[in-house]
């Protein structure tokens, strides 16, 4: 009696759920319901919160505001969360109605919690509908803003697609009330909350006639992937600014209700432009490091000596050096890959200045190039055949113990070593599929993923591989194998081992090992 | 009867005083009298020490080693500082065998341990004659190694100064006893203990037919001058390396006798090689965070926003962002400006790579010009004319509250003002002379080096700056005078009231007084 609708689409989850497109009529079904629930939770002195965005950020925002309570332990808020129904989104607002999360994490408090707003106290609801946001008295923008290409030459090349975020904003602008704070959390280019997002608010706004002021705010969440997710968006500093006094009072005391605020002081920035640069600064200043670091890996491989060792001698100096960053194979994410970018785009298109951020664009590039210098020492171990040669890639997510593959290094190293007619063998202890890369199929195992392989990379240090015993590496490895560890995986004792077994080594920032001769075939074994 | 011999030179102290260089009777005679003493600490069962080189770096040392005493408090040390018979080093000898500190500094400890060293328990010496070397248990080489230019566009363009530096240590081979520990100190290029030190002491060893095992260790010092000078030797993390172990044991023993490495643990690196580099490394990283704040500095002026209240917003992440640098004037001293171009050096000279370290070279181009945008602001309030026009220049030293010039920023913004015809007016309350412009002659006060000045620049935040209130500038400084504050100095309630007395003003990295119009004359007043 139910006939699946096939003629309307559908939005397949990477856990490979199948949900079909709503249309109009289920839609606006559900979100009556909604709608009744936040009347109901309005009567009992709760406030009505629109989320918009359920990406990485959203659903994590979504869930630690419902979970605030007030002094008597009721809900503060009854929470909305709103995508777009299309294929590519709409299951995030199917799983989060059900009261699951769409996001991977190793943070066990986040499925709890959003089950439990959902599926017990009921203050969490999700739906496609854009009237949502008429009901709300704050509405948080968390859409993605994605660049175009991530490495670019010249200023003048940078991309950023704003045509969703623009839309986003005009249907806020369309619904919201009169009253309503709108606060922005998404990354933006500096200056675009008053040259981007106000203008079309009030465009909207001027439309319908409204003369209410306008109430909008900036501020930024410093979410971490990894163990500590929910944690990261509740428990941890947080910078705001509004577009006038009251939007800053009213931004001041959401953003107190939901998160600890006594241990991590808000941080009151003197204008909305403030607030966005400082996100890209910060996440520019992390990347800065990182491309640094690198330039002196190069630099301690040809002098043979262990640039770890060194980096953690220095390390000692808090407060000055102990952010130094290590060697390593690459940089992912959303955030580091793309937010230096956002910071010379509005140079240019929101300030009409010619400041050009040339170390920070420099850095961008030298990080994305990264993983070809663990390509190169893979290359040179291999005497420049890669063609047709099995490679065991290990690791895929941008940071260890997490599922998050967003812009993974280990992207730009499979293509290399596919043009190069190499055969990879992927594996990720965190990871059953790759959502950007579907059509890899990975390893299940650390020990199948090398057992028939050429090459090794070692390109994360998940805890799954720091576990690995020197005795499991040489069951694992064999000899003749090139192993490249672009991520001090392997203690010098495992590769004195590797190396007496027959396998040949390098290390990204490694100098040490290369000048003990683990680069080439162990003498003895060469001459018996 | 000690008629003055005016032939034989003179060597003039900071301070004027005038030492004549010593006959080589006279020196050796002083020299007997040293040897006589190192005997007698010696059967009292303490080391002889030589210190070579009495610059800022050896002079603290060979004090804080002076210092040492052992369980019965005992001094643990007999210490010989040895410095060249030349116009520009012999003033260090002279002062230091007088018990007088060749150093200006706030630091009152350096003064009294050196005073009480020399003259009171008379374990402290100096003296010219290399034979000195000869006495040493061992030999401490702090002797200066500088580079040429100190910006450059390519890595072969790096000259580095090494003929003073191979002279020094050719001399302790000459003397040195065979079992003698010679510990380098100096930062050198990486590499240079192992490429440069040992094969000269070899060689002259090789010469005297000496063929006991050779002793070689580095350890790098983290001396900063300040208040904590002396401390800053004694009381702080310090890293080592031998050429082998038993030169890392002699040098580990050495460096625990005067080092506090209860509360500051020797780091011991795997050879000299990391020592050098982490030495380079860590200062680089300390140069190129500033520069990337530059950029951002420079972005921020564009964007109208306030640079240092976003960076402490951002420094409230402890361990990731806690060291970001502020917005400045340039940067100056003897490590920051020079020691990348030593770490390039030795990629090219002694380990024939072809690394190239764009970002940290940049860095120090960056760092180097970075006083020109200071004057690029004072020009722009000037309308561009700085012919003529009398500019008070706020600051010399390269660090608030001590009076080290060494390669201050100020040199290069001075030299631009004198090229363009303005007539600078000196003044810093650290200073009476500028060691490095004796032709400048430094304003009295700060009321005195404003008052008739058409414009303003404050390059260091010395205290004494830094507590004058705003009623006071507002005295000090006067309508249609143009002030530029590269340093934070004048806080944003300063800014209005000098604005509104018709000053105009800009602030490096303060985006906002540009944004409020400071830069102009204030509405009301050009209107009257």
């Amino acid at each position: 009696m139910n006939p699946v609708r096939t003629n309307e689409g559908v939005s397949v989850a990477p856990d490979r759920t199948v949900y079909l497109l709503p249309g109009e009529a289920d839609s606006q079904a559900g979100f009556a319901a909604i709608r009744a629930k936040a009347s109901h939770f309005r009567n009992a002195g709760a406030q009505v919160i629109v989320v918009q965005g359920l990406g990485f950020v959203g659903v994590a925002v979504a869930a630690a505001i419902a979970a605030a309570r007030d002094e008597h332990g009721k809900p503060r808020f009854f929470v909305i969360g709103v995508d777009l129904p299309l294929p590519q989104t709409y299951w995030k607002v199917a799983k989060v109605a059900a009261g699951e999360t769409p996001i991977v994490s190793p943070d066990q408090d986040l499925p709890q919690m959003l089950h439990a707003a959902v599926c017990e106290v009921g203050n969490l609801a999700a739906t496609t509908c854009e009237e949502a946001y008429a009901l709300a008295d704050v509405i948080v923008v968390d859409v993605p803003l994605s660049v175009g290409e991530r490495t670019v030459e010249s200023p003048q090349d940078i991309t950023i697609e704003l045509h969703h975020f623009h839309a986003a904003i005009r249907a806020v602008g369309r619904q919201m009330a009169p009253e309503a704070l709108v606060l922005v959390e998404t990354t933006v280019p500096a200056g675009a909350t008053e040259k981007i997002v106000l203008p079309i608010l009030q465009e909207e706004r001027h439309r319908r006639g409204v003369t209410a002021p306008l109430h909008l705010a900036h501020a930024y969440e410093r979410v971490m992937p990894g163990p500590r997710y929910l944690a990261s968006i509740r428990s941890f500093f947080r910078s705001f600014a509004g577009i006038d006094a009251e939007s800053a009072r009213r931004a001041r005391a959401f953003l107190t209700a939901f998160i600890d605020t006594q241990q991590f002081p808000l941080w009151e920035l003197s204008d909305t432009t403030s607030s966005e640069l400082a996100k890209l600064l910060e996440n520019s200043y992390r990347a800065a490091n990182i491309a640094f670091i690198h330039e002196w890996t190069l630099l301690a491989e040809q002098l043979g000596v262990n640039l770890f060792e060194i980096v953690d001698s220095i390390r000692v100096r808090k407060g000055t050096h102990d952010n130094m960053r290590y060697p390593g194979f690459g940089v992912g994410g959303y955030c580091l890959t793309k937010d230096s970018l956002l910071a010379q785009w509005a140079s240019v298109h929101l300030f009409d200045s010619d400041v050009t951020l040339d170390m920070t664009l420099q850095a961008l590039r030298t990080n994305y190039q990264m993983p070809l210098h663990t390509l190169g020492h893979l290359s040179d171990l291999l005497d420049g055949e890669l063609s047709g040669k099995t490679i065991a890639v290990c690791g895929v997510a941008y940071l260890p113990g997490v599922a998050d593959t967003r812009n993974s290094p280990t992207e730009l190293l499979l293509e290399k070593l596919e043009q190069a007619g190499a055969r990879p063998v992927v594996h990720d202890p965190c990871l059953t599929t790759w959502p950007e890369a579907p059509h890899i199929v990975l390893a299940s195992d650390l020990a199948t993923a090398l057992r028939d392989a050429d090459g090794v990379v070692l390109a994360v240090p998940h805890r799954d591989y720091l576990n690995v015993t020197a005795e499991q590496w040489t069951t694992y490895c064999r000899a003749g194998q090139a192993v490249v560890d672009a991520q001090n995986i392997l203690d010098d004792h495992t590769a004195e081992r590797l190396h007496a077994a027959g396998c040949r080594l390098r290390g990204v920032g490694k100098g040490h090992w290369h000048k003990r001769g683990y680069s080439c075939h162990k003498l003895e074994h060469a001459a018996s």
